[in-house]
């Protein structure tokens, strides 16, 4: 899946993409399968909301789920990566599924996420970006990801750490400097069906607000950073930053179905 | 302003009714003009977010602010609601400002306002509803209100008294019952500028998300009830229900602006 020229130029101008249709219903009827006994795992991984049983993020889970374990190198995440980052050896630096659930689901504050990865994870340059997969539809209601456009032009924004509004703490930007890039920017929430995508820059300011509805708004990041682009400092746990530098190796464009198959008892 | 049949018979199969337009931007300016003020004063009658100095709601104002004290009397809040009532003898239930602040405005659960004034204030019917009044846009971003279309028509719900989610204690409707109610009738957020009015029945089905946006979410809301269904119970203070049930007596149409008029400086 390669980006055409247009595309390039929209996420190099704008700082993200809207992809829809990526993965079809089998694949996300496979993957959303997964997704009970991931959250109904109680280990370190699998963060809950604060206050709640709810589950709020489940990292790292390529390492223990073998259909994340494919989808973490799925070249229609990693293939429009390399382009955008302009190099062929790319690692994962964080692999995670947000369940932003039905009810529970809890704000995310305005952040750069290259934010965190350079006061936490000392990663050098904002080489590094999100592949976000949409599990479930994301409408104007169940707490869609919000962006501020253009943001991402301004390089690393000065942020505070917030280890109080929520169960996970980020470093997110204060209200006036939000206020003045809202008003140049406009805000933006890219919605749609399971099975669309998002890539978006490293530095693009982004928050999301509680999901109220019924509906669960599950999504995967792949975060990827150029090898080149390794970070130096291990203060989190590899499960949130990953320490294996490993460039990732694609596997066939058909890796979900043909892993169903496998997996499916033969006819008599 | 009277409401057409057309309008009357929208609102009694969807439960709501959304106006454009209502009031204009200089009536607007004048309301706007006095928030500042009204959010600031220390009293009981001004409620904050939970763990926050931000404001939640203004209650009574029409007692504590004279622009305030002519919009609750106000004919195009006020005859809409005698028409949809059925009553031309009408009583101010509750009068509030909500905040919803930008950056910091928290959620309401999902309620009827009836549940509330059934259970805490002894209202024998549902014979009270929302008359709603934008002093500010709500858009997609800022926590607009969302409504279970037609869920009025169910009659008062079983629901629980929610002291810990927000700082205002609230009667919420249990999970089950919202994703039951949404798969029949989905979630309306009906989004407009300042000026347009949003009149809802009191036993319709509503909630509203947080607001991370730097836009506050301003809005009036008059509860009105007939005379004929004065709440029987005192326990609440008479700032959030009222006690006094003398029939409003409406205003001249352009009450708001020439009380503007009345306090401009002399030319000289």
């Amino acid at each position: 899946m390669k980006l055409n020229p247009a595309q390039l130029a929209e996420f190099e101008e704008q700082g993200y993409l809207f992809l829809p249709d990526v993965f079809d219903a089998e694949e996300i009827a496979l993957l959303n399968g997964e997704l009970p006994a991931i959250f109904a795992q109680q280990r370190p991984e699998v963060v809950r909301e604060k206050g709640s049983e709810a589950p709020r993020t489940a990292f790292h889970v390529q390492t223990w789920n073998p259909v994340f374990e494919r989808l973490a190198r799925h070249p229609r995440l990693v293939e429009p990566g390399a382009q955008l980052l302009g190099s062929d050896e790319l690692y994962m630096h964080q692999f995670k599924v947000n369940a932003k659930a039905a009810f529970d689901g809890a704000v995310w504050q305005w952040h750069q996420d290259y934010g965190t990865w350079a006061a936490d994870d000392d990663m050098p340059q904002p080489r590094a970006m999100n592949i976000a997969l949409f599990l479930a539809e994301a409408n104007e209601f169940n707490g869609p990801l919000m962006f501020i456009p253009k943001s991402h032009r301004l390089g690393k924004l000065r942020a505070g750490h917030d280890v109080t509004t929520t169960s996970y703490p980020l470093w997110t930007i204060d209200h006036e400097t939000i206020t003045r890039l809202v008003a140049e920017g406009g805000i933006v929430a890219p919605k749609g069906a399971a099975g669309s995508m998002l890539l978006f820059h490293g530095n693009l300011v982004h928050a999301s607000g509680s999901n109220l509805t019924p509906w669960s708004r599950w999504i995967v990041y792949l975060s990827l950073n150029r090898c080149d682009n390794a970070i130096r400092r291990f203060k989190r746990p590899t499960y949130i930053a990953n320490r294996d530098f490993t460039p990732i190796a694609m596997l066939p464009d058909d890796c979900l179905t043909a892993y169903a198959r496998e997996r499916r008892p033969a006819a008599e």
